[in-house]
């Protein structure tokens, strides 16, 4: 409805100011929503629920499947089931992308289209305010990082005929499943201990690179301690000499400053193809997508035209809203509080060591801090953890599996003081850690 | 709660009668309920919207991040931003799988959990009840049909060393995207024109999967017409023949009992390894799920092994409780429609041949209809359908690509009658066509 | 937003057919709500619950509740204890009305004025379609019958002095209390027996008229069988011929034709100061509000300035949402509907009657159909078919209250075919009483 | 369902240790609102919003609208007139009441009946605990606190004789139209102006009480300065010992522990039959509903008694519900707050004053706070605030209505530092007050 109708509207009964003020009220309420479309920023100011609301209501009523008067002779017509299937997706229901482009405006859902730009510049516009400000375009994709890293070496395969990658180990299964569902060969490069860190051997990977063809690397900025982020600005370099393309797995980095500086620095040095951020541990959006970022335009056009079909539209409604319902400011917010919790839980940590007769680990970790638990059943202390409701600590026995490297000399266990994380978080994890580890019994 | 409490709590202020018919009330809402989650079973009876609420809302309710007293130390936490953007993901933030297995529990996750093996089971029992009653097993995928067919492809690569797909011609870009993200190698087959059909070449085929090592073979039963369904029995027998793998994108197949049943006897008679079916194409949901079926339990397990990480919950969510929004009995009544609805349209259809000079295709689909429009602009026709609200036709201009063959003899107009449509639809659809069509001039 | 800025934003990303498809969706979509606003009638066709949910937040957007910059130093200022309690309340958290009374705009709250007034429009165009063309003014209340009766009561004793009410006898708690409510002396006229029927005794009643002064009456329409609705006509008659305001308490006899035939003949012929009906029983709407309808605008306006004070919104919301869930159209199906069950229960009640025994009442009604019980035990029986799940029959002993009358000559169950009832209801409800019937002892 | 059918659930699919824990975040998630439903207590704790919605759908499924398989033939079955008009409600369709007693359980709907002796117990308990622990019974009406009033005058005629209220002079309408409504006389006394405040005349009102027979006191004790509170201790015992009702208008007194301190030891000291306070204005429900208390369960049952059929259950849930999203410990919080907001704002007031040249009013009063305005436009910069977005201050010109008293000499303006106002507002209704004088020319 447009203002004038809504002035006739309210002219015909209430009194001329109270009208104004309503009028006040409602293009004060909205300002943010259209600021959000107009100018697709990462806003200062968090929006409201309400204005999310607005927001998304006003969008998915352009799509044709609200039209009472269309005539549907379509295969795919987003019909529902039933009004409580339509309030699961927000009123999204034919999803994003077109057969052959994820991003392609599909002409029965222009506000699922407009949606999907607005989310993609919105989310592009928060990575370069939050370090990344030389990266030229970006996507949400209706993927976690796993898939995500996926899309994008299959397009590497498909645009450079990169055959296989070379990946400096990291002990998760995830990146190894990207790799293989692309269909290329992956060469995990061994890492080394240094002190108590596990590092990338940059040596290694720089013997690998020149010699391999038709090769890329995915390196990796956040895992758990003892790994440590991989210096992706020396691998950039590495990467531009021999023209070799670099996929940067920043799963949960944007919360660190210090961690997307490294990654901007490497795009300024070298050569930076892609970074993939979760939407869900940075923005704190349910789980299901992640923004893809890349210094190149081009390249990320060819990322959205890899994508076979279309998508749930959900992963990326959810992480719109989510970087909306946050803003600038309380980002820097939540930023400055997960330093403090990592330096408190860190803190806590060194009293436990004493306690114990352990030490924390000496390794640089944007997020996580680990301390020795050497001689301590680590499956069962994790089995305790969980019975008493602490939820992510991890706990690594001697020997297994883990640690990113071959033989590392320690049982360790580690917990995280990420974004989102309440100081209550650290301190009643602690106490309970304190308290399980009290009753264990030396193996 | 349980029903000894809630007794407890009635008794003491409303007479035991009332009590009595509270709970009779509550055990009758819930009944349908219970059932699905302890038969997990495609129902007979479709559920409320309630029902379905109230069953989300107790199984997200058992994810930890609903947990008071959980003390959370994890890198993700399904922490989320605002109270709306959980209402965005109905409550399932953690999304589902794990790092190396879509469908493995999750520890911070029982309820996410659980869910997803309910809609496994809910959407296998609802494909064996719907007509192919010899698979074995199945899963909801977080994929729509393109990227599903390319998880199965990639399976295949990675368990049976499949290299290069052939795939009797569609003009679709989905599953050439999809054969070409798990990085496997396409041999499009071409089609032959039988009357006004296209029809996939057979003989072609044959050939080529007795020439062909490590190949499978994509077959299709649901397109627009001229093409029409691939004949899935004779390829099975071929690819058992040769112990050549076969995948059948079933798109919108499910809604036909005849293509239901001719899957079932390739799966009978020959080799099937999986079928894929869009969720919301079949079962009106919001686009974005698949549901994959086999006949080997043990396929089943390798694709869902492919997938790299984690999935947003949403589409797994939406299927499920489409699929129990509509049920068995429902599901028939709804299949009863969209025959009659295909008749219904093919006579109109027919009269308007009559009155414009042209014919309908005589071509087997079993929800669409075709119609010549030789000498027509198909494009300003299609532009001028779009502007009078008719969503979905497809008009195809004699020459252009579309017609999965070279040299098709006609230009032609589709429309389709599909589950859910409503004969509302086909009348206002035929008359706006009837109305624009009269308005053009011969080229 | 205004449409032009709709334009702007959509221009900038998406092709311009598609914007134009998209501008064409909403405004289709909103059309009936504009026309809601805009006309304030009750509409032919029904809204649908999207429609509904995109009016009320618009309407409650006005409200400087929503302001995000307005300073709030009232003692009252709408703020909610949880984004929940704003749900609970369709975000119309400053109620209606203002201290002195309860249709004045707010100036806090120009929207929910603004859909206070709607409703009262909405709700007096619906009860003149519906049968009471000559009703000149109306409001939606806040309370159920009972209350909004006792206003009118309250009103009448303040404007015109009134100090008794006549009130043909009802066996019906409410109206005593109402009339108590307003501090008026209640002179009950008691009924006779006429056949089957219990009837008012429009002599007595004509007799008191005369004799009283400074008296009101209160007459009934619809109530349970074997009480049959009082002569409205006639009484509004004498109320004229003796200056006496008549108030009608037509609870549920909207959904008559024949009820509001004979309101609409009585306000004609003679004096009708007040119609009250209930909204959940004639519009299915949640309990709690009323439509009070009346031949005179200055009368209703000294209704609304009798309430004390402000009041909840939700009786407002829920009966105007109703309303126009409802429309024109659909109701007069509804209609139909309950004039085909009551026939079809009376079929049935008239089977039960052969079967047992017994006879069927001859009583008009308009919704209800009541059977003799005679050697039955009423109580049980009742009992029985709550517990059967039966749920709002009345079963009533000879020589027990309940029959509006002394000496009543029969026991009698008496059954409901009421407006938004199905088939269902009253095949089951009869198949069940046969059933508990069959099984009773005789007394 | 209980917890063993969930355990059986659960243990087929996942792991053990993951099937204990899903259930200890059940049981954790439930648990507070377990001990709401047995212990009917006030909480310390607040609920969560998800534990709230658990909360209202667990007992509105109680309600037989909800058995799917009873067969209705009432007139009334809560028959809804869409999904959506049913989300309006919470569910509550059946409201709440039978017609001869507000609180009476109604077999239809035992969730409804529950939920209404949950609230009224609740809502007992915070009053007690928040100050009046002296009082006995409560109820939560669906009336606003004029209505409420009107109600319990209403019940003091009818089982008590009341004929006539005294009442010491407030400017507000709501409450002579509660005592009209109720069909009473109203004897106004006059107020006294002592020092800058205007003040109840404690010796009239003595003399008035011993004079006259049948009459009650309607005593209050929060309004807008320069009117202070009524001396409540005071009052009470003059009504003791005459034998006089007392009501206590404590519209949003419950926020002030002085006002709870004074009414405590009203009761301890002398008469008190009810005392009256607002849900929105206390609790930060939507406006709606009333707490009313009394030292005496009969008087409170006297009073249910007095409504006149059924009711709304939307301003009780809404109670209910805003209570608990508050609990004791945040209620604390919010009055502390509230005490340092009134001090702030008392400050900024004095600043005013001596840049205005004007005086800061030596008047008593919980929540707000008043500043002479002599010489200047009241209605001008009343006008300027509502326009410049300050809701709720309050500009009285000298000679005009509005302070409870003849011939105040000053013009004055009030601002409240209201429960659950912020800081912010304070600041910025200040200063705005600030800016708009400042562009005032002197009258």
């Amino acid at each position: 409805m447009d203002n004038d109708e809504i002035d006739r509207i309210l002219e015909k009964n209430i009194p001329k100011s109270m009208l104004q003020r309503g009028r006040t009220t409602v293009d004060s309420l909205l300002s943010p929503v259209r600021d959000v479309l107009n100018r697709r920023q990462f806003p200062d100011k968090a929006l409201t629920d309400l204005q999310l609301e607005i927001m998304l209501q006003l969008l998915s009523s352009l799509d044709t499947d609200k039209d009472p008067e269309a005539a549907r002779v379509g295969e795919r017509e987003a019909r529902i089931a039933s009004p409580f299937i339509g309030q699961l997706s927000a009123g999204f229901n034919h999803g994003v992308g077109r057969s052959g482009q994820l991003v392609a405006p599909q002409p029965k859902a222009p506000g699922s289209s407009l949606m999907q730009q607005v989310a993609n510049n919105v989310a592009l516009d928060a990575i370069r305010k939050l370090g990344l400000s030389n990266m030229k375009s970006g996507i949400v994709t209706p993927l976690s990082t796993g898939m995500s890293i996926s899309l994008i070496l299959s397009a590497l395969r498909r645009e450079q005929g990169i055959k296989h990658v070379l990946f400096p180990r990291i002990d998760h299964a995830s990146p190894h499943r990207a790799i293989a569902f692309a269909g290329l060969e992956e060469t995990v490069i061994p890492t080394i201990i240094n002190g108590d860190a596990v590092q990338a051997d940059l040596g290694n990977l720089e013997k690998r690179i020149k010699n391999a063809e038709y090769c890329a690397v995915l390196a990796t900025t956040t895992f758990f301690p003892p790994r440590e982020s991989d210096p992706v600005k020396e691998i950039a370099r590495l990467c531009a000499e021999n023209a070799t393309p670099l996929v940067i797995n920043n799963a949960y980095g944007v919360q660190s400053e210090k961690t997307m500086g490294e990654i901007r620095s490497a795009a300024d040095a070298g050569r930076v193809d892609a970074v993939v951020q979760s939407s869900d541990k940075n923005f704190l959006a349910p789980v299901g997508g992640s923004v893809i970022v890349s210094p190149s335009g081009a390249f990320i056009e060819q990322v959205t035209e890899t994508y076979a079909g279309r998508a749930s539209a959900a992963p990326i409604v959810q992480t719109l809203a989510a970087l909306l319902a946050i803003g600038l400011d309380k980002y820097k917010n939540l930023r400055q509080q997960q330093t403090e919790n990592l330096a408190f839980l860190s803190d806590r940590m060194h009293e436990l060591a004493d306690k114990f007769g352990q030490r924390v680990l000496s390794v640089w970790n944007p997020v996580a801090c680990a301390i020795t638990i050497d001689g301590v059943d680590a499956k069962e202390l994790g089995a305790r953890l969980y019975n008493a409701r602490v939820t992510g600590p991890r706990a690594v026995e001697k020997g297994e599996s883990g640690s990113s490297c071959d033989g590392y000399p320690h049982s360790y266990l580690v917990m995280n003081a990420a974004i989102g994380a309440s100081r209550n978080d650290m301190e009643t994890a602690t106490a309970k850690l304190a308290a399980e580890w009290g009753q264990l019994q030396p193996k």
